[in-house]
């Protein structure tokens, strides 16, 4: 039985990888993290859909006080309606922040036997995240095999080339309930429409032409 | 000025990571990792050093529920005399625990602007700890420079090549207050004498004809 740990935050990048590993046969559990994002709404949504997926999932805090980031601090602001494809980093940027989940992820996929870690980053986080980045994620795999003496466990990016629109069309097709998938940067009650995510949401849901059934 | 970030358990090797720091003229952080050990001993020792050093610290509390170790599960028990210098994991791993570790001591030393991170990794542990290993560790480094977007950030394991007793005599000569370092891996009141961390100290004080202020 092929067995996968898939990073879970709740948008829609981690649900088609959710839903992806389902589709290829794997058996998943989810690692939820809860880092002090003030969009804690999406924790909800991320354990809606293991629920949903009736898999076993673990919610793991993680206390980043240091980081300057406006999804952490309430002093900063998220920025709205920025220009998309920026090649500079966000102030939404938690730094390290999947380094750390994925070494979380590498040391309960070695505790637990399972063979294969999953994450949702892709090109478009990538122009702004480094820790999004293909040759960081092979990188960082290359590593934790070391650092945990095993070769076997091989960490997966299934959505990493591709946009927003080809991850919705993916999403789609493999019957990603997209109304339990929370995106927005922002702790307000409903999606803010203005902060990158949404608008990358927004566009991708515009390009094939669909209404976003999470409004 | 010269900052690090050391990573501080409150037994010799860090202790004399963080005075060896001290001596090349860093200023340092130290991050205290509280991770479920039951020898919750070791990080009062830890803070009691930062504390002697007036220097600014942080403990910060990692869950790792699925760790098959001794060092956290209370119904694994700590290998007593043990055969020394063995090439197999003891129980007393914790999957991944410098990866995690490392990926917060990262993201800390990203956020706050400081290029070194400092570990007391040494060749005695990696005979039987993977994440002790001066592969994995440079390996680590150059994973994590691309997944913050930082290459000046140095990754440090100044005892590297050392075995205990040569880590002993630096301690002596850097003036470590040996009496504020705690190694035993259980959760007894005194050291027990009779695990791996207490039986490589015991046989370094051996070595060097001393006496072990901590007894």
């Amino acid at each position: 039985m092929k067995k996968a740990v898939v990073l879970l935050s709740g948008g829609i990048d981690s649900a088609t990888s959710l839903y992806y590993a389902k589709d290829k046969g794997y058996t998943s559990e989810a690692l939820i993290f809860d880092y002090g994002q003030r969009h804690k709404k999406e924790i909800l949504f991320a354990e809606r859909l293991a629920k949903l997926n009736s898999i076993k999932y673990l919610i793991i805090k993680i206390d980043l006080p240091w980081a300057r980031s406006s999804l952490t601090r309430k002093s900063l602001k998220v920025p709205k309606k920025r220009k998309l494809y920026q090649k500079s980093i966000p102030n939404t940027y938690v730094s390290g922040r999947n380094i750390i989940f994925l070494s979380y992820a590498f040391s309960y996929a070695q505790s637990r036997r399972i063979d294969n870690v999953i994450i949702g980053a892709h090109m478009q986080d990538y122009s702004g995240y480094p820790d999004c980045r293909n040759n960081f994620l092979r990188s960082f795999q290359n590593s934790c095999r070391m650092g945990i003496s095993n070769n076997k466990i091989k960490l997966l990016a299934p959505l990493i080339n591709m946009n927003k629109t080809d991850i919705l069309k993916m999403a789609l097709k493999l019957g990603v309930p997209l109304k339990s998938t929370w995106s927005c940067y922002c702790p307000s009650p409903g999606p803010c429409g203005n902060c990158d995510s949404c608008r990358y949401r927004a566009k991708a849901f515009n390009n094939l032409g669909l209404k976003d059934p999470a409004f």
